[in-house]
Formats: structure tokens, sequence, C-alpha cells
């Protein structure tokens, strides 16, 4: 057990927070920054109800070969609202239409509802999934200007998250699917138990709740945001 | 500022704190129960939409002398969702059919939205005020059955807010208008940081929320409760 790295009493091993405290200190020197510059700035943002398709259900409801086209793009590099939209049907035939598809296009579609959408729809109970976690989750029949689809799975409440690159990552000390917490400060102020960390080279730091929450927390009243371990 | 009772280091006068304490115990004592049998029993609610209605404005929209009807006893003892409802039309013209009345009558009709509501309505902006306080508060249009009142105030969203009765508030060591935290423990779990305490002989320890803040912490789904200061 010995070893030349101090190791906090009470531990069998070196603790997991010398490793953390190492590996941020290299990445915020190697960014030529330290944590008297402050944390990185952050962004929070409500997505509203949204389907992401995939290739072969695009053909369907759009036609063959048919592309998206690019409405508004997002705040993540290269994603974008589309101009498509969908009808959603819901299991007990109630209905949202224009619902909106965000590109690009994905390998399976999958469509991202607040609770209450999802009970105003008639669904019994959708899972709270990360974003592309669909196995074992309900299905919908989707109507697009050329065709239907049903979707056998993949309608979810996706969890609240928040995107970020390495060195963001390295300077919370934090790693891929962990669970943060998001405090917003408002009259109606609460704070985001679970949110769950999303690292990706290309992303910008920036956390994404639904509309529920987003109306829970008065997004649009707060005044203060503070991300934390 | 000597003085017999101990006062922590660092405060210039006998401590809140002290004082709560001895407060509690005695409320404790005078119940016959001490905290090592726990705390009181706490439910947690959510709150559809809703109407509160006077006199006035049920004899226009109901008929003169008409009373509410109980469809349902509400936790609260002697409150009740009615059955009357009414259709609200909200700043553009948008409507909200089968808004359900809650009884007994009050001294002022008031109209309880979730943000997701009055964002549907077309309401710019709803704010979050405890029920009664309608100062400078939008109004509607509201259509009963035999009859249509324009409400000049009253639409807010109810903030968060948790009954007691004075026992109960002296177990937690709380006064009317405190503000405690309620942490929801589930998949989507969060912790409301402003739940406001109201205080009342009659009441129950109750937590209310609105049909935002359920569906963002997914109340259905919650498996713990915990409502601390």
């Amino acid at each position: 057990m010995a070893s030349g790295i101090s190791v906090p009493i009470g531990t069998g091993s070196i603790d997991r927070s010398v490793v953390e405290r190492i590996v941020r200190q290299v990445a915020l020197e190697y960014l030529g920054r330290d944590k008297s510059k402050g944390a990185p700035a952050l962004t929070v943002q409500a997505s509203a109800r949204h389907m992401h398709v995939c290739r072969a259900d695009m053909d369907v409801l759009f036609g063959p070969g048919s592309e998206l086209t690019v409405e508004k793009p997002l705040f993540q590099e290269g994603f974008y609202a589309a101009k498509e939209m969908v009808t959603l049907v819901g299991p007990r035939n109630r209905i949202i239409s224009n619902l909106r598809i965000l590109g690009p296009m994905r390998k399976e579609s999958q469509i991202e509802l607040a609770f209450t959408d999802a009970i105003m729809l008639g669904f019994d109970n959708i899972p709270v999934r990360i974003s592309g976690d669909i196995a074992n989750t309900p299905g919908a029949i989707v109507i697009g200007p050329k065709g239907v689809v049903e979707l056998r799975r993949g309608v979810i409440r996706a969890g609240i998250h928040v995107h970020m690159n390495p060195a963001e990552a390295a300077y919370f000390s934090v790693k891929q699917g962990d669970a943060m917490k998001l405090r917003i400060g408002s009259k109606a102020g609460l704070t985001f138990n679970n949110v769950i960390v999303r690292i990706d080279p290309g992303s910008k730091l920036n956390v994404h709740m639904d509309t529920d929450e987003a109306n829970a927390c008065g997004l649009h009243l707060a005044r203060e945001y503070e991300l934390f371990k």
C-alpha cells in the first residue's frame, strides 16, 4: 500500500481525488489558465419536444433522398433545428402537430418529449433516458408530408444533461456519465441533482433541460446559474 | 453581553437557533412526542391549473345564488375540487376549457396556472405568487354556463408551498412565510429551494407544487421526499 504519493488517511489505495486534481492541474496549465480566472462560461437552455430522424425514416416521411434544411443553428456546432416538421400520434390517437426535427440525421429515429407532452398524448409512462439510449422505450406513429412511419421504439424524456469538452470536464473534475448539480436562482429556484455529464471534443459548455424543467424553475426569470459536482 | 444562556461564539446577541430550539422542545413536549419518533408524515401533491371563485363571479358564471358542489375532497380538510368548470380565455384569444374550480368560495377570484399553461394561452409572463397575493397580476376572461366574467386581475403561478399546523412548524423550527427546501429523489431528482411555509391550525403537513414542477422532478417516479430548512 505504501507509495510515493500522499494518500488520504482511511483509503486503501490512491484516492480518486488525488488523480483528479493532477489531471485538472495539467489540463488547466495546458489551456494557459488557472482557477482564479473563474469557471468557463455556462449556457443553460430549454429544449422543446423534438424528433431526431434516421435516413430510412426520412425517406418515408419526406421522400426518397430528401435532406433536412437548416431553420436555425443550435448552440452546439453542427446541430440545427430543421425546417422539417412532423405530426406525432400517441397511443390514444391524440396528436402533436408541428413536431420539429433537429438535424443532422442520426442512426436511429428518436422522439424527446417533456412529461407534460407525454401525458397530453396519452402515454402511461415514458422513461427518462440519455439521448441514444432507447432500448425498451415506447414507440409512436409519425406522419410526414410524404408518408407515415411507425416507430417501434424511441420515445423518451431526455434526462437533463450538460455538454462539455475534455478541458471543461477537467476543470470540473468530472468524467463521462457523472452526475452534477445545477442550481437555478429565481423566485421558483431549484437545484437539479442529476445533471448527466456528456463529454465530446467538439462541445461547448451547455446544459440542456426540457420545457417542464425550464418552466418549473422559471428559467426565463433566472438571474444566476451554478453548476457543481 | 453576558447572559445565563449559552451563546454561540461569534454572535453578539442570543442566537436565533437557541430560541428556536427552546420553542421546539416545548412544542414537542406539549405534543407528547420527541424527535426519536421521527418527522411528521409528509404528503407531496401536484395541483393542476384551477380557479378559485368569489360569490359575485359565481352568480354571473353559474347563476344567482348558485353553489359549488363537491366532486372530490382534497387532502386539506374542508377543501374540494368542485364539479363546476369554466372556460378560460387568454390574452390572444387562446382557450383552456374545463378549468376546474376548487372550493369553497373565496373573497376574490383567482386563477392558478403552470407556466406551460400560461405560455400556451399567450400570457407574456405571469408572476410567481403565494395564493391570495394578487395585486398587479394579469386578468383573463372566464366563461361559465350562465355568463362571462372579465377578471381584472388574479392570474398567477402559485409558488411551491408547504401547509402545516403550528406543532409541525415547531418541529421544523419554521415560521409563517419562511422558505424551506424539498428534495425529491427520482431519476429526475431535484431540490426545490424556495418552498414557502404556510401555517394554519387546521392544516396537515402537505406540499403543493404545480404540474410543471411535478413533471420536472418526475413526482410519479419519486421514491423519497425530504423537507428541510
